[in-house]
């Protein structure tokens, strides 16, 4: 197996020569103060060090070895406890937390970087600071002052870990009908009482403390999703001089047997009356908790990306070093038995299309980073307006195209592996296993691509798609008589033209028929996805270009050549995926129950 | 999880309303003396019960458990060993060997079905009587008579199984640098020496003895693929009376770690000398094996199916039972506490994606099936020549595109479960776990692109191609006036017009530039699989229609409302498909080695 490296070079590529990333924390009051350019590569440069140098050698003996359960306690894979500690007081685990409550206020443009680092090399192990992050975010957002003082700092520094609980035995999607109860206390506090399954580092023995956010219904709760409330709910109580106390009414019943993901522990956790505090507003836990759950679905995103890169990454090492067969066009090394694999087309066209999503898709999470910046930083009332929009718009793309893309490339990694793929010792399969889960948690793919279809386009009568398509038509207006952009300009402009008649298809049939939205979601959300893609693409090609004819490492030719590779033979996808939709949902919603067998 | 059935109804369908089986059947001379439609549809039935009854039972224990190696011996899971002396018992393993070796001349078309059966219920025990089955068909068409009757009788009745051995350390797809040595000796046979790995049931508890077919190169041997030749290696020797003898100078020296299959034992194999006997002509091994390779690469498509089947069946009664969320058009079952999520527009579209592909392929295999049968038993020497054609044309076709549509329906099926899906104990990740192999082992599915393109497609200049694309426009000619056919011959004349263009296209490119067809194949392959789907549910619907007024049981009005989906949502990927061979191969050919990265 390669070892995995963190791509330092193509992240500064995106933030300093696409989204000129220094300039915009420049710009916004709130992000100059904590970060400049040297700052932030040096914070890529030593994230890069831990991924690779601590995180990545955890990765298959995490996989190996798994959690343990034994009466309640969770015993993490040998070296986990370490990694983790080293982890924590590096100050990672606050990286993009209120400095005001000891977080380090970085962009999200730049920890999106160092998170997808630390996921690309360790998935498993990247889920405990990102379910802290998400809570400490959805915490501070709508937290009492008193809660943020008590449980941030601790979590920012990574001395407490964070976890959320919201699914139960019959309630996934459907939160509506969850049956954990609170019942308030005489102290203003919540004695919380139910079981919440699949709770991602629910227990384990990395932290001193576990402060879960969970979902759970007042007594005088409506009934649906607008009944849901939010509580904070330590493991361990914390006293008022900080240190802590008993150990809460709460317990993990058992760790799931699953797929991959194996380093991680996934709990079943028991409440039986459990001290917590109740975050935000009653009846308002469901909002509250989306703080976390947005948060959490870039971060998803994010893990995709990671996990594909490392795959490119074992896949083109193996090409490079294996020996099979010859050249189509002759023997390339006719001292060896065989020419590396990397000389055949099909070989080539696996890594390409592996290397035009994984860059396309950083590309994309940093596009969103930094509309998050915007919408977080941003003075101009009008200007965060829209960036939020935007965000809300490319939430469910960043988390489920990417993550369809990167089980599909970690797929392809493993393929180029033949039959050594399919063997656990070079870590491909673990990949796949790993990656598969990014398409399910935090909400299905499919759920995100309703998310985006219902609520984000037709719900808004595709006012924030509207913000995107100028984005891009901005774009092509700009560059349409630049000869560097010649190939890409045209087939960008009907790709999103394309993509704008799709979208007013809908919005116009969703009226009518109610079943429209779901029918078209998903493949409207993969057409959506390759069309950002290949606007990012194109955007790439721009700063390559003026680069490519003295670049003797190959990094700027080759973003021209994958680009390039992308509208080929990628890009056509969106006229069937077009068509498919406009076809519509009647042969869906024609089935009567028996007519599926 | 759900118990798997046999889709007996679907495969009676296929036999006895699109392919007339029982007429082809009675045509065949070969044939008519040994199935009757009687016979047919009791051995239809009676595989249904041993695969549901006695093999679907052991595969999730199998799983869990997987195979024991201690010291060479390798021990299966508890029950294998009883449901396969049952199996054997049963005179499944011979079902289509040759009655004059104890074979019970069953037809490939109903062949077909039972193993899809086994395949679907279990397949790391399917894989054992598969490559039986496989090497005594090498067997037959090379060995010598003597061979012929010394083994295949015991590997008909199973008490022997077979198994195959080309694979080394550094050759996979490149058997012509293997370096397993035969010596000759002095009474005839050979003395093998080397190491091969990745041999699926090469050593096992189940069968009294393994008779391996093991490529090697003998001390004249011209070097590459041209030097190699086959070998019958025992594990036991078999004395002139046919009783046991000495364990053979063979080893299993250790099992692989794998992704899934863990039922079935993948062996290193390591030969020291052992005593094997030549199979057909010294330095021709390949092409006989190939006669073993191409069941097992149809036999690996059946898997696909099988896997894909079980997947679906899962996912449907999970959506019938798991309630969660409300149907867009209002509340469906309004006495619960929220609607199965089988009402949800895109539940529906992941269930009709899998029901179209699954069934699609189903009727895929029956018809190479049926070509097979003609190949073997036709009388006529052309149309014997034209089935040959369409055999080794559709064989890499079946391989891969059924087994890539089987590893997208499984993850399908995984995800109609959410969370669950991820858990072992739904069934529906093992599922893909096993069914990623099948994408992997007897080629990878780019190797069987290649060989399509190749070897079946532009080497004898489209000729296979036509056999094949007049079988689709007769079909189009006799119909096109057929009310019930309106909607579908309209488009499937442009796929197929669609496909025959870009074979054109391919065919012409690639006389100049010797990487257009590696660049095009894994496309083409899917195009073409597309295609012959599309062809096949036209049948279908031809078929159906008839019925589908009287039909309470909704078998035929859902097979024309999953036609419809097929060509609504499905058929429209070729449009993109054959958009991106069109952009030819310079975008894969141009990266410089430094460029990937």
């Amino acid at each position: 197996m390669a070892e995995y490296q963190a791509p330092l070079r193509d992240m500064r590529f995106l933030l300093n020569e696409i989204f000129d990333a220094p300039g915009q924390w420049a710009s916004l009051p709130g992000l100059s103060e904590n970060v400049d350019p040297e700052t932030a590569d040096a914070i890529l440069e030593e994230a890069g060090k831990i991924a690779a140098g601590s995180l990545a050698p955890l990765n298959q003996s995490g996989d190996e070895e798994g959690c343990h359960w034994d009466n309640g306690t969770v015993t993490t894979p040998e070296g986990f406890k370490d990694a983790y500690q080293t982890y924590a007081e590096g100050g990672w685990v606050g990286l993009g937390g209120d400095p005001n409550y000891g977080g380090m206020g970085m962009p999200k443009s730049l920890v999106a970087q160092v998170e997808e680092m630390v996921q690309g090399a360790n998935m498993a192990f990247g889920l405990c600071p990102m379910l802290t992050a998400g809570a400490c975010l959805a915490l501070h957002a709508h937290g009492s002052e008193e809660l943020k003082q008590k449980y941030l700092p601790k979590m920012y520094e990574g001395t407490w870990s964070g976890a959320m609980d919201l699914t139960e035995p019959h309630a996934g999607t459907d939160l509506g009908i969850i049956r954990t109860k609170a019942k308030p206390n005489d102290d203003g506090s919540y004695s919380i009482t139910g079981t919440k399954i699949f709770i991602t580092w629910g227990e384990h023995d990395m932290a001193e403390n576990i402060i879960h956010l969970v979902l759970a219904k007042l007594p005088d709760a409506p009934p649906g999703p607008k009944g849901i409330s939010l509580f904070l709910v330590p493991k361990y109580e914390v006293n008022d001089d900080d240190s802590l106390g008993e150990h809460n009414a709460l317990s993990c019943g058992s760790l799931e047997e699953k797929m991959g993901i194996h380093g991680s522990a996934t709990c079943v956790m028991n409440y039986d009356g459990a001290r917590g505090f109740l975050v935000g507003e009653p009846h308002k836990g469901l909002m509250a908790m989306f703080t976390m759950m947005n948060y959490e679905r870039l971060g998803v995103g994010i893990q995709g990306v990671g996990a594909a890169e490392a795959s490119y990454q074992n896949a083109l090492a193996y090409a490079r070093e294996r020996l099979q067969s010859r050249s189509p066009t002759g023997a390339q090394e006719k001292d060896k038995v065989a020419d590396p694999i990397l000389v055949h087309p099909d070989v080539r066209r696996m890594l390409l299309k592996m290397k035009a999503h994984t860059e396309g898709s950083r590309a994309f999470i940093t596009y969103v980073a930094q509309w998050l910046d915007q919408a977080k930083f941003a003075e101009d009332a009008e200007f965060q307006k829209k960036a939020d929009a935007m965000v809300a718009l490319l939430t469910p793309v960043a988390k489920a195209f990417l993550t369809d893309r990167a089980l599909d490339t970690c797929v392809i990694g493993q393929q180029v592996f033949g039959g050594h793929g399919y063997i656990r010792e070079w870590g491909q399969e673990q990949l796949v296993r790993d990656t598969r889960i990014t398409q399910i948690y935090e909400g299905t793919n499919g759920i995100q691509a309703m998310d985006l279809m219902g609520r984000k386009v037709v719900a808004n009568n595709g006012q924030f798609f509207e913000y995107f398509a100028d984005d891009v038509a901005d774009f092509i207006t700009e560059n349409q008589d630049d000869p560097a952009l010649e190939g890409y300009i045209q087939p960008l402009a009907s790709a999103i033209e394309r993509l704008a008649d799709v979208t007013e298809h809908v919005i116009n049939s969703a009226g009518d028929n109610p079943t429209e939205v779901g029918a078209a979601a998903v493949d409207y959300l993969d057409l959506f996805g390759l069309t950002a893609e290949a606007y990012l693409w194109a955007r790439m090609v721009k700063a390559a270009k003026p680069k490519a004819d003295n670049d003797t490492s190959g990094f700027y030719t080759g973003k021209l050549k994958t680009a390039r590779f992308f509208y080929d033979r990628l890009l056509p996808q969106t006229v069937a995926l077009a068509e498919g939709i406009r076809n519509g949902s009647d042969s869906m919603m024609a089935f009567s129950e028996e007519e599926f067998g």
